[in-house]
């Protein structure tokens, strides 16, 4: 199977009458009239973001996810995303997969492939995806648009990613049933992106929780410049994590990577607002603190209020 | 250096004010009304698509420069660009150098980095970059464009970057002149994306010499349904090849890949029109060829007419 085929065979699929897709120098999209675009790319790297052995169906739901949970955090709405794939051989059984379980998820977001490219990497799988969303003007939910006396929300819940990407990478002993219970979020996340652009033109700032909500909500007070309260006791932990010693759940909680979940800011006057959307989307929303003035990022439990760790999340060149 | 200032010291440059560039989720982008947009995707592998000792100035140009060839080959204007980027390391001399060739052709290109990934990579460099174009709807160059009659254009000079190739693989021995004569068609190749934008309208179909001449053509014989017959006599072969063995010259014209030069159709009619739009540009063009009924790529050279060679071009996975 040459290049041409394998494109051909595992990446062409019907595209919208209005778009032109693979098959040409360039795809050809039209936009709506008076809508901005959002785009987004994420590459996603062998032994990196990804162990060698993972389900290729999960790892092509996965990738096309984390770029979706971008525009979510923009609040746009998913238009059509590009496919870059660097692989080190033609594994039929593998390309089968991976490409089911990408378009499994870009036929739900109605989000069609239109292009990309597809080369040999002697030395490991790269995926590199973009996807572009669409939204009003003056709609996005920027980092810079957090503002004093903010709520800060989260959806979903925290902790399971990272307790099983800690049992997977042998820094905590694995347990079945936890790894078990834990490992659907690591490596099939289902990032909240309809409900993100549902909140265009209803939340101030957004951000999607991919280094740990740490350093994520430090990215809008920076840009926003204002500080934050976060309650412990309000975040919103994982089931699966009760009974682990509490300095774990509270690192994993606070630091953990790989969540994909929504951290957004609005104003406290449209908290029914939002709890009206998450309850038509399916989505839990937690409110865990609020913005006020001043600077960095403060985490409250029932003793005391205390600066966040320092060194929360993940950096990929420290 | 962490990622986060690498991307802030390397790669944040003034974005336009009606566009977001880097530092949120996503860009924004904002379309002209009543333009489609032309979006290309192209990933580049350390080892595979480059050698790992090339002058990382060079590279960066490349890189952008083959994404923008697929602009010009659409007819499209170039409007934004994004780039992934994955490093083994941070080499903060390979990104200053990397980075400068990027933005030197991206500013010429008014082609400004509106946002893309930075990660590591244990294995090796990888580069993935998307550009978006505009065009008017109806103008794009489309391989299916073509029509019987139409003349058969090719841009600039073939053969060079091959040369180049095949002497640093060593393929054939290296000549210190011949390789520093063709090296620059390999290594820092400049498309003709604006001349390109210019044919929207005027052509019918095109598109960029990547994978040779022949393998090229072919895709917009067979998206035209059509037959062409190219004249050896009249390929614009580079200078430098002057002396080299004759089969040699030929393989290297009619398969040689890299090559980054527009491949387009047009009515005969056009001709005034496409010379007039060549010179304003500063581009050579020669008309190589014509489209016409059948099917298959014939080759005429003094003595005979003879199909184009099956095995021409470059595929990743053969």
């Amino acid at each position: 199977m040459n290049e041409f085929d394998l494109i051909k065979h595992f990446f062409s699929r019907s595209t919208p009458t209005y778009d032109l897709g693979v098959g040409d120098d360039c795809s050809l999209l039209t936009p709506l009239a008076g809508m901005q675009l959002a785009t987004s790319v994420d590459m996603l790297v062998e032994g990196q973001h990804f162990f060698s052995d993972v389900d290729p169906y999960l790892l092509g739901h996965k990738a096309l996810a984390v770029n979706l949970s971008d525009l979510g955090a923009m609040g746009a709405v998913p238009r059509a995303c590009w496919l870059a794939l660097s692989l080190p051989r033609v594994d039929t059984e593998w390309l089968e997969a991976f490409s089911e379980g990408f378009f499994h998820l870009a036929e739900q977001a109605d989000c069609p492939l239109l292009g990309g490219d597809t080369t040999r990497s002697p030395q490991g799988i790269v995926i590199s995806i973009t996807v572009i969303g669409q939204l009003k003007p003056d709609q996005a939910l920027l980092r810079s648009a957090a503002k004093n006396g903010d709520d800060i929300w989260l959806t979903g819940q925290l902790g399971a990613a990272d307790i099983a990407l800690r049992q997977l990478l042998g820094d905590i002993p694995t347990q079945e049933k936890l790894l078990a219970a834990c490992r659907p979020a690591l490596e099939q996340p289902w990032p909240p992106f309809r409900f993100g652009a549902s909140l265009a033109g209803v939340a101030h700032a957004a951000i999607d929780v991919s280094d740990g909500l740490v350093q994520d909500l430090r990215h809008i007070l920076k840009a926003s410049a204002c500080a934050a309260t976060i309650d412990l006791h309000r975040l919103p932990i994982a089931p699966a994590l009760q009974g682990l010693p509490a300095h774990l759940i509270h690192q994993s909680v606070l630091s953990g990577g790989d969540v994909f979940e929504l951290c957004f800011t609005a104003a406290p006057t449209q908290a029914p607002q939002i709890q009206a959307l998450a309850a038509a989307h399916g989505v839990e929303v937690t409110r865990i603190g609020s913005i006020h003035k001043g600077q960095g990022l403060y985490v409250r439990d029932e003793e005391s209020t205390r600066l966040a760790p320092e060194q929360g999340g993940f950096d990929h060149f420290s």
